[in-house]
């Protein structure tokens, strides 16, 4: 499979790692041989037809910061839109950073990707947050898969879950601690009685928060995974402007003593039944959402299974990787189904 | 798809119960068209080819408490064997009681189900705790599929979070609380400071607990389960002699107490990594295995994906029930599929 990689942070290059470190068994048990194409970031492409030497490619990257220095297939000012659009490849992996304002320049590249019959994934919680309606549309249109396993969850197999694991149920709510860092600042500060601010600076000395922390502490990188969720599990057509939102900011350390009394933690949760929601709440301490420290949880409340709990690491470059790398297999076993059917 | 069912408890009657609740709704969204042929019971079988009256064989079963007193389709005298091998179907349900000591007479219909072509789904332990490598290579050499999704966890999808979830990763260790039974109890002991017996008594009132408790208080339940985990998940060629198995009579409050000094609960762990193992262990009160009540939790640690854990109700009919359904809707999806290809 010919991959065209978009984004080469910590996603990025964990995942060319797998591709080296797993080649052999890869090819073997799922006859899945990655070529990459081309390798995007900040500072330019680095595009070989015939597939970059990814050892090589981490190395430029590691030395000079940017792949575009490739001194024989970087190219500094190639237009990533081009390359898409160009280059030949059967999937287009966008790992380039979030960006909630208005998607870009991941919606653009992913939108390109489709026209150009090109299989698209990616952890980028931007354009599927604004737009997951308008893309699943665009992709059905093109016949092409779209996947997003790491968007959610990063390792945690979330979405797999609710799609593979209850079929032939009908899931009728979601509820999820879906955020890493506000889990570990509110956890932080039921245990050590410590205010948010002070929760918070911890949180960002251990590299668990931003140097800008809004997207987790306002809630709206849980928001973004609820509406992913609402989509992908329930079928709603839904973006992030439907979710109404409430993040830690304001949560005291009195909030937290009056939750303690009533046996109960106060957890960032993301809902959907009726109405997408996301605001602190008071858990039970033997729910199974009340995880600690950077775990995430979602139960799925299906018609006739009941409840059911998954709870994993919700971050991680190399957890998110193997996301897209589980993603990528799943899109490769369905090609060559259909390649059976057209025979 | 036309269907045998033999065993015709609670989990049974729940499935003929989901076939006529969601009948429309399974023809409509998934082409299943479930037409039960023949159910069997203690008391003989009820067959009609063309299908059985569903309402009728549970009205039947509900007044003379056995299908074969149906005066048009029962047979008291008829053998269940002889059912499986002489009645058009393409599929047998195996749903009763759980016997582990030779699996009979289980796993004698799962056998002659293979050998006359049938697909075979089962919740029932006993054959597959003692011979699922066997019974595994005999369905591949009968070219039929097997399922056992209820036999873990009941409607909770452990089994298919394995395979369908962690595609494309190696699961190199399992570890689970599996038996709801034994989880009240130590959970009893815990919070009301209870002795063993006393907190068995209760399980045994609240109907927790079966009269002969062994299966679940000395560990063979769990240990039935880790044995399928570590067939199914790992690929491993395990029977139920290969767990080196110790239950919970022994627990003292003292345990319980020492174990809380050291913030744990005391638990009964069922786990395969290098050894397949279930004895109790003291547990966190964080870790996402140290579930409430009669909750089951198994945590998957697998190669690059890390740590995740399933949480749900590990019992019940209808969960059960529900779970026999998914197999039952995945194995008519994989042969449209299998059609379409010989087409």
């Amino acid at each position: 499979m010919r991959i065209i990689l978009v984004g080469y942070g910590v996603v990025g290059q964990s995942l060319t790692r797998l591709f080296i470190s797993r080649k052999a068994e890869l090819a073997k048990n799922y006859g899945f041989r990655p070529r990459v194409v081309a390798v995007a970031d900040r500072g330019g492409v680095a595009v070989n037809p015939k597939g970059l030497d990814l050892e090589r490619i981490l190395q430029v990257k590691a030395e000079k910061h940017t792949v575009a220095a490739d001194t024989v297939y970087g190219h500094p000012n190639m237009r990533v839109l081009d390359v898409i659009e160009s280059v030949e490849a059967e999937a287009l992996v966008e790992a380039s950073p979030t960006n909630v304002k208005d998607g870009e320049p991941a919606l653009s590249h992913i939108k390109s990707a489709f026209k150009a019959g090109k299989h698209v994934v990616t952890s980028n919680k931007g354009p599927l947050a604004l737009a997951l309606p308008v893309l699943t549309e665009l992709a059905e249109h093109n016949k092409v898969y779209f996947r997003f396993s790491g968007s959610v969850g990063a390792g945690t197999p979330i979405l797999e879950f609710a799609k593979k694991c209850l079929y032939g149920e009908r899931i009728v709510s979601i509820r999820g601690v879906l955020n890493g860092t506000t889990n570990y600042i509110l956890t932080e500060m039921a245990e050590k009685h410590v205010a948010f601010n002070e929760a918070l600076e911890k949180a960002k000395k251990l590299g668990y928060a931003e140097a800008d922390p809004s997207m987790d502490i306002d809630g709206i990188d849980t928001a973004c995974k609820i509406v992913i969720l609402a989509n992908w599990a329930m079928g709603k057509k839904v973006t992030l402007k439907d979710v109404q939102i409430k993040g830690i900011r304001n949560v005291t350390i009195k909030d937290i003593e009056d939750a303690a009394k009533n046996n109960c933690l106060v957890k960032l949760v993301g809902s959907a039944n009726g109405k997408l929601e996301v605001k602190p709440e008071n858990v039970p301490k033997e729910s199974p959402l009340a995880v600690s420290g950077t775990l995430n949880a979602v139960t799925f409340t299906s018609e006739f299974a009941g409840e059911q709990t998954i709870i994993g690491r919700g971050a991680g470059g190399v957890e998110t990787a193997s996301a897209i790398l589980r993603d990528l297999l799943d899109i490769k076993q369905k090609l060559a189904a259909k390649v059976w059917l057209e025979i």
